[in-house]
């Protein structure tokens, strides 16, 4: 395969770290993201802008935020979001890139954030509208499966990304909330977006919960996929879709992407150190390979 | 993707437990085994036929075997043999189906069994000459890199299908014993041996040391390979390939093959039965997924 350009969204300061037992200090938070920013990674989910008596590990997120985006100018920093209020704090920070999400299913929608779909749009459209300066990710979670109603029409996600293109919206993201999807379907829903809607950018959340994430992943990368989110060591996974656990790790995915000739920009090695580091003073549930060797030249 | 069959082979009574630092007892054996076999698993590498002072564990192949092939006389079974002796033992056991390993690296078949490939391919001829009533499979070593030699030529492997055509070898396996691989290299290597030899049954057996096992074998598939390697729970690894470590989980390929439109005639809960039963009594390192619900009608 001709070489080609793949970027890599580190997703575990917001994703990998929201649901860990024990709040990381902010110290340990610096030194982490710096490490991992080392790597040369350009993309980051550096938090989520949410009510810190309900995920704790995100009290310190403007902090976080501020540090970073004064440090690496060069990096596209990105925040979750879940209302206004939230987007209104990402702008304070300086932050310009922010996710909504919004489920395909109604009843995921109505257990993770408490509001029909329709409601949900509703305020995706008032953000788009009261603070046209920041750049909205349309994240669609149970893109490809819901732990509530089993299989998600595809169709139900392209109204959703119509939606979207109609508010102005450039980015989105397919999410595979509960890691129930497969490659056939992933590049099958990736293509019918690109076709219908080729000036997005599109991103690929695949959670590895029945470790099909990195399978998933490189079919949405195959598919035509901008962005893959990936977290460091695989830690994850949404606290409202029982039985889900863990992200896709960042390292398994830069070894497949660069051994396929894809580009990632990402210092291999220097990931791995990211992630040794963080593994061996962060309890958690990992899942990542941690083999330095490459034993073959990448892209071969 | 219109339906279409693949068959999994079960080698973890080999390949997983080979290198248990525990012999599990005969008993024990038949009763995983046993369970495993009550999934529906048409193939199975059952044991191989080697000194049962470096693997203890393979001591009671024969047993092992000669039970099995009476009471389920409806299953495949096969044994990896080293030389004559373990093929004549096969042979002795009432076993039609061996697999004989030959690595396309000189320095990983020099480590691995301390022969050329010269003198491993001159084996292979004896073997299919003096015992023509054993159905050989040539099974292809580091067939997408090498811990010693880096990056393997496709040709390298090529000739030696090429070999194997020659004197009546009707199935070739192609193996990622280090799980080096991707999964456009797996695809493209798998679609060359398929277009030239068309006649052959092709069985991909890809490690998942960089969590890259189930991608890869989901791209052997692609490509048309008709059987699949996984070891029940992700158990594993080649103990002359430094860094190897673990086996692609059978469960994970069962998830992933029939969510994605494959028949594998497997029954899954009955599967993920037996792993759970294997991991609750067997120490070892295990990376196969443990979700009983899958949440989606399967093929969808």
């Amino acid at each position: 395969m001709k070489e080609r350009k793949i970027e890599i969204m580190e997703v575990c300061p917001r994703d990998g770290w929201q649901n860990l037992p024990d709040v990381i200090p902010l110290e340990k938070k610096k030194q982490y993201i710096d490490h991992m920013l080392a790597s040369g990674l350009k993309y980051m989910q550096i938090c989520s802008f949410v009510n810190p008596k309900v995920i704790p590990q995100m009290a310190d997120a403007q902090e976080v935020t501020r540090y970073f985006l004064e440090k690496y100018p060069d990096r596209c920093f990105n925040a979750l979001i879940p209302n206004l209020r939230g987007a209104q704090t990402a702008v304070d920070c300086g932050l310009r890139e922010v996710s909504f999400v919004v489920s395909a299913s109604e009843s995921h929608n109505m257990a993770n954030v408490k509001r029909t779909i329709a409601q949900s749009l509703a305020a995706l459209d008032e953000i788009c509208e009261k603070l046209p300066q920041l750049d909205v990710t349309l994240s669609i979670a149970t893109s490809f499966g819901c732990p509530f109603e089993g299989a998600v029409p595809p169709e139900k996600v392209l109204e959703m990304v119509r939606h979207g293109v109609d508010i102005g919206i450039t980015k989105v993201e397919l999410a595979d909330t509960i890691g129930v999807g497969d490659p056939m379907q992933v590049y099958e829903l990736f293509r019918a977006v690109k076709e219908r809607y080729p000036q997005l950018q599109l991103l690929a959340h695949m959670h590895d919960t029945r470790n099909n994430g990195v399978a998933n992943s490189f079919a949405a990368a195959l598919a035509g996929a901008d962005v893959i989110h990936g977290a460091l060591g695989g830690l994850g996974g949404c606290p409202f879709a029982p039985g889900a656990s863990g992200n896709t790790a960042t390292e398994d995915l830069v070894f497949l992407m660069e051994k396929s000739g894809f580009r990632t920009g990402i210092d291999f090695p220097k990931l791995l150190e990211a992630a040794k580091e963080m593994r061996a003073e962060v309890p958690g549930n990992y899942s990542g390979h941690q083999i330095m060797i490459q034993s073959v030249p990448t892209g071969a």
